[in-house]
C-alpha cells in the first residue's frame, strides 16, 4: 500500500485536538453543527471535564486529549521536587482516567506516558517534563499518520459505490482525518465514493450533528437518514458496504462501538453487504478474549428523554446503553493502520501483534 | 376466545376520535406528551388537514376520522338538491382521500360509506344523511370491538414476560384501546406483561411521545430506548416477543408499517424472538399480491433535520421514507380481530376472507 495523499489534500478541517503553549485546543463538538468553535483548556480538570461531557469524543481524540492533559500538567506544575511532581502526575493521571469507562485509547495513551515517565525517574525533572510533552505530541502525530494509512488501506478493499456509516468516526473523532473519515476521504478523492449514507445515531446524534457537518464541509456527497431507515435502505439495494469505527476491539475480533453498530452488523449480513470496522492498533485490546468482557457504559436517561436540547418524552424509565458489542462473526474485515485483518480474527489479530 | 374485559376496564383514556353534534373531536397528538387536549373540528377541510399533519395518526384512527369527515359533510351540507348534495359528497370524499397515501383504512372507510350511499341514491336526502352518520359511527364502534377481540386473541398467543413494540399502535392510533395497545392492556390486566420496551421511533417519535405517554398513563411498566438500542436489548435476552401494528397487510402476509419495523423483524429472527403484527381485517388489502406493490410515502426532510422541534443537523440532503415493508418470512403470526393467522399466510389469509 502506498500513501498517496497528504492530510491537507483530504480535509479542510484543522486538527480537532492540539497542544501548544501550555494550552489544549479542542473543537467543541457539543456546539456543532450550530457553531464551529475551537476552545482553549488550561487545566487538567477542565480537560477531564471536556472528555466527560463529550466536548471531545471519539476514542482516538479522547486518547490524544488525555495525553495533552498530562503535557499540560507537566508544563504547568509548580512542584519543587521530583516527588511532589510525581504525586501531582499520578493525581492528574487518575483524574484523566476516570472520565469515560469504555474507550481503551484513553487508558492506552495515559499508560504509555506513565510507563515512559517511570522508566526515566532518574532523569532531571525538566527532562521528564519535556519527555511527557514530546510523547503526547507523538501520540497525536502518530494518530494522524495511522489514519492516513487506514484511509489508503480501506480504499483498497472497499467496493466503489454507496457506503453507510454510523456515529462519527471522522476527523472530529480523532486528531485529524478520522478512521472511517480517512477511508471515505481517500475514496472521495479517488472518485470511488458515490454516496455516503449517514444515520443520525440517536441518542447523541453524532451522525446528524457531526458526520453530516464534517463530511459536507469537505464536499462529500452525503445523505442523512433516521436510524430506523437503515434496514429499508439496505433492502432497496442502495448500500454497497458498511464502514464503522470501533472503540475497542478484543482478541477474537468482537468489538465495542456506539450503540446501534451491532444492529447494522446483523442487517448487513442479512442483506449480503460487507461490513468493515476501522480502527488503529491502539484500539485493539488483546488482554480481553471476547466481547462479553467489555464493560458497557450506561449513560444518563436525559439523552433519550431529550433530543438536540428539546424534551421529547414524558418522565418514564429509560435504558440508555452507550455502546454495544458486535460479535466477530458479522465482521467482513478490520481495517487497521498496519493492514486489513481478515477472518479468522483470533489467529490473524494475534499474528498482527506478533509481528510488531 | 372469550372477551373478558370491557374497554373501560383496560384504559382510562377517552376515545381518540369521536363525533357528536356536527363536530369531530380528536386528541391532538401533535401536542403530546406536553399537553393532553381534545380539539373540535367543524369542517371537512379541517378534518383533512388534521389527517395530513398528523394531529390524528394511526391507520384505524385515520379511517374513523375520515368517516366522521363525511358525517360532518352530511350534517352541515346546505345543498338544496340531491345532485348538489352528491357533488359536495364526492368533493368531500376526494379531499379526505388525498391526505395520506399509505393507510388502507382511510380508503376502506371512505369507500364503505360511498358504496352505501350509492346503493341508496333513491332514498330521500334526509335518510341518506342519517345513513352516512350512522355508518361512520358504526365504523368507529366496530373498531373498538375489533381491538377488544384482538387484545384477547393476542394475549392467548404471546409469551408471558417482556414485549417490545415500535411506534404507536395504541389507543391513540385507533378509536380506542389500540391494536397492539389492546393486547398489552389485556396482558397487563392478566398480569402476564412484565415489561413493555418502547423504542422512540424516529423521526416522528411516536414511541417516545405517544406510546410512552399512553401506556404509562394506564400504569403499564414501560422502558424507553433509542431505536439503536433494540438489537442490544434483544442480544441481552431481555425481549420475549415483538409486537407491532400494521398499516397495510397484503395477500401474501407482507406488511407496511412505520419505518424501522422491518429492521426489528430481521433482528427478531436473528435472536429467535417471535414477531407478531396486530391489525384489524380492514388493514388487510387482498388486492395486492406482495409488499413490493405497496407505495411508500416519503415525508419531509424537516422531520429528520429536526427532533421534537429542535434543529439537530446542518442543511444536508435527507431521505425520509415514512414506512417500510416487512416480508412475511419474518412474521410469526398476524393477530386479527377474527383470529390469529399463522403461516403459510397466502393460503391462510385467503381462507380468512373466504370464510366471511
Amino acid at each position: 500500500m502506498e500513501v498517496r495523499y497528504k492530510p491537507e489534500e483530504l480535509t479542510k478541517l484543522p486538527r480537532s485536538v492540539e497542544y501548544k503553549e501550555r494550552t489544549v485546543y479542542m473543537i467543541n463538538q457539543r456546539l456543532l453543527p450550530r457553531e464551529f468553535k475551537v476552545e482553549a483548556f488550561r487545566t487538567v480538570e477542565s480537560v477531564a471535564e471536556a472528555i466527560k461531557n463529550m466536548t471531545v469524543r471519539g476514542a482516538p481524540a479522547i486518547g490524544a486529549a488525555a495525553a495533552f492533559g498530562l503535557a499540560l500538567y507537566a508544563e504547568t506544575s509548580k512542584a519543587k521536587s521530583k516527588d511532589e511532581f510525581m504525586d501531582g502526575f499520578y493525581k492528574a493521571y487518575e483524574t484523566l482516567k476516570n472520565t469515560r469507562p469504555t474507550a481503551v485509547n484513553l487508558f492506552w495513551a495515559l499508560n504509555r506516558i506513565k510507563k515512559l515517565v517511570e522508566e526515566h525517574l532518574e532523569d532531571p525533572l525538566d527532562e521528564i517534563k519535556s519527555l511527557i510533552v514530546n510523547e503526547a505530541q507523538k501520540i497525536a502525530d502518530e494518530d494522524v499518520e495511522a489514519n492516513l494509512r487506514m484511509g489508503h488501506y480501506g480504499a483498497e478493499v472497499l467496493p466503489e459505490g454507496n457506503l453507510l456509516t454510523h456515529c462519527n468516526a471522522g476527523s472530529l473523532a480523532t486528531v485529524h482525518l478520522g478512521t472511517v473519515g480517512a477511508v471515505v476521504r481517500v475514496m472521495h478523492k479517488d472518485g470511488s465514493l458515490k454516496l455516503l449514507w449517514l444515520d443520525e445515531t440517536r441518542p447523541v446524534l453524532q451522525g446528524a450533528r457531526l458526520s453530516a457537518w464534517e463530511y459536507s464541509y469537505d464536499g462529500l456527497n452525503v445523505k442523512l437518514i433516521a436510524d430506523n431507515a437503515a434496514a429499508f435502505v439496505m433492502q432497496q439495494g442502495l448500500v454497497d458496504a458498511i464502514i464503522v469505527g470501533a472503540d475497542r476491539i478484543v482478541a477474537n475480533g468482537d468489538f465495542a462501538n456506539k450503540i446501534g453498530t451491532y444492529m447494522l452488523a446483523v442487517l448487513a449480513r442479512e442483506h449480503g453487504i460487507p461490513f468493515f470496522a476501522v480502527a488503529p492498533l491502539s484500539s485493539i485490546d488483546m488482554s480481553l478474549k471476547s466481547g462479553k468482557e467489555i464493560p458497557i457504559e450506561e449513560r444518563s436517561p436525559e439523552e433519550v428523554l431529550t433530543c438536540g436540547g428539546c424534551r421529547i418524552a414524558p418522565d418514564v424509565p429509560v435504558y440508555n446503553p452507550a455502546f454495544d458489542v458486535t460479535p466477530h462473526k458479522y465482521v467482513t474485515g478490520i481495517i487497521t493502520d498496519k493492514r486489513v485483518v481478515w477472518p479468522p480474527f483470533k489467529r490473524n489479530l494475534k499474528k498482527l501483534f506478533g509481528e510488531q
